[in-house]
């Protein structure tokens, strides 16, 4: 199916104090350029997802999710080398909308990026206060280029 | 986890006298080098499935398979492009074994392959008398590869 989504970058630590839930993502690319192949585990769930290439205006892609064996996700991940990156990700709802906010460690240790699926590519929505500049379609955000940056 | 599997030519067509089973096959490769993705329809089944690359004896590889929706594995099968091949599938019992009988179809007409998967790399086992030379770890009769070759 596809999954359109915007992309922005955060300018403060507001969301913090909003947001309902937090967890932790570890995951992999064990392909990088489309249609990539990552493997994710969070908490304690496991998921292998496909992606495929952007369209034109950068902000639909085809995706395919399933949850996997977490040991399968595990064994997965250690294939992927250093195509990896570790996040937390906080749920902060924001007038009628859940943005997802990922707080990144290890070598991004300092990134924040908030992202908000929609249903449709004129949809509009109000913006958060802690949101910064939209990056939706820039290749340098991708989790994919993000993973294999060394 | 781990497959290991031994892979043959075909030199008779009598396996189809003793085979229990048949089901056509369409498969598609999203990337087919290792670790390779591949999309499979069978009969009314979906599946993608992970491979990574072969050990020095060609004989085992890493092998993560999951059943998904048949419309998505269509969807997926459609993002294979060019890399894709079509197979009847014939399972043969012998001595205790269960034989896959792959007759291609398509560009590959003519092309019959037979695997066995077996549990430890040292495991002997009695060949049925249709089996010819054996192929294991020649890339040249890897489906992979087989779906790439134009």
């Amino acid at each position: 199916m596809q999954e359109i989504e915007h992309k922005f970058l955060v300018r403060s630590m507001d969301f913090l104090s909003e947001a309902t839930e937090a967890y932790p993502i570890d995951q992999g690319y064990l392909h990088a350029s489309p249609p990539t192949l990552r493997v994710r585990v969070r908490g304690e769930q496991g998921f292998l997802t496909i992606k495929g290439g952007s369209d034109k205006s950068g902000l639909a892609r085809e995706e395919y999710e399933y949850e996997i064996p977490l040991s399968d996700a595990k064994a997965l991940l250690a294939l992927c080398g250093p195509r990896r990156l570790t996040k937390t990700r906080y749920l902060v709802p924001y007038a009628g909308y859940t943005w997802e906010v990922d707080v990144f460690s290890g070598r991004h240790e300092g990134l924040i990026l908030a992202e908000l699926e929609v249903t449709s590519l004129d949809e509009t929505f109000p913006l958060p206060p802690w949101v910064g500049d939209e990056v939706t379609g820039n290749p340098r955000y991708y989790n994919g280029w993000l993973a294999g940056e060394q």
